[in-house]
């Protein structure tokens, strides 16, 4: 479930995902996009609900070329989504970027929007399996150690795939990109002020007994600090 | 322009932002909306473009009870916004949430959902604070430093304003929610692993002249360390 074998055919280029503007930032391969969905923690989900495109965070997983959502049976944004045209995008800052003009500062980052149709799983091996990839997505190392979800939770629970043929990949790095005349003219810093997430250390639950070991997933996260650099 | 005068006013609350699910999580004041609004980096816009509602990472900037955005008059998303219903997102992710079962893993989150018309700003007077407002929110202390826009930049640059009246604000906060025979049962650990941004050391542009020092604002930022926490 997790091969990376269409790694190699490149994202298929629609026209709602060819850039029109900034190609230079564009990418086209499957594997730009992979490790940009595979460092996020939260994506931003577009639904269309009453008329309005809706953008809903929530976290995912992906095997393969799949990407998997879930959520309760009760929630309104996702059941909206079921076989239905959504996008999703992910997107990590890196750092700001600092000018000598207004009108040039930016962001280094790197993102990617998904395109497609929201399925929704209804085979139980792949619903028990697309809720272990969410869960070791969110939480690497930590699924084979807890309790397993009981019949009465997948009961209540939503999975949905989303194929990730048609996307856009868009990384922006470096320094500013400012006018000629405004380098030419001197005496105004440019450069980047790097930005990236860190894990602190871990807080036990308060309803934790004594005794218990901080487990080894969670202690290497801890220890490993940068999510995404 | 950033008076904080509707502070004191709840969110106005609607169909589509009274939440239906997790109600201890809603916030309903706009003093719990601006912090989160102020204190993100990068909005997730929700824009309807050929029936498909999508995702578009941006900038923003907030003055008072209005948020701006901007891009090239250029953007086919952008222009997708004009005088239509979107939505904007921003999204700080606090931690990850272990549990003692697998669907009770969650995550430590605030985010705010704002909907409404995106409306153009075609005074020029607003069209520059509202840059300003954007530029100041990405970059504080750089708007004054640095070359404002140009004529022609401004003639190359859509300005967008959003009401803030209609959001929904979420905020998830503490250790994980176990199930009584699970917390009972003891032997697995559960807490909280907080995540935090982090400024990095700034970096001086490749063309950057000798002897041009990093502005204050710049190397307070960097000092600081921590963009939410």
């Amino acid at each position: 479930m997790t091969t990376n074998d269409a790694c190699a055919a490149p994202l298929s280029p629609t026209p709602r995902t060819t850039l029109t503007r900034a190609r230079e930032r564009g990418r086209t391969e499957r594997a730009d996009l992979y490790p940009i969905l595979d460092t996020g923690l939260v994506c931003h989900l577009g639904v269309l609900l009453g008329g309005t495109p809706l953008v809903v965070p929530t976290v995912y997983g992906r095997a393969g070329n799949t990407l998997y959502l879930h959520g309760s049976t009760g929630a309104g944004n996702l059941r909206a989504a079921v076989g239905a045209e959504v996008s999703l995008t992910v997107t990590h800052v890196d750092g700001l970027v600092y000018a000598r003009s207004a009108m040039h500062f930016s962001m280094n980052y790197r993102s990617a929007v998904v395109l497609g149709r929201a399925d929704l799983v209804t085979d139980p091996a792949e619903r028990l399996e697309a809720l272990r990839v969410i869960v070791e997505h969110a939480a690497p190392g930590a699924w084979d150690r807890v309790r397993p979800p009981s019949r009465k939770e997948m009961a209540a629970t939503m999975v949905l795939s989303l194929d990730l043929t048609e996307a856009s990949v868009k990384v922006r790095t470096g320094g500013p990109r400012d006018d000629a005349e405004d380098i030419a003219a001197g005496g105004t810093w440019a450069g980047v002020l790097p930005l990236r997430q860190e894990w602190g250390a871990p807080v036990p639950s308060d309803d934790l007994g004594a005794g218990v070991a901080v487990p080894e997933d969670v202690a290497v996260r801890a220890a490993g600090g940068v999510v995404s650099a």
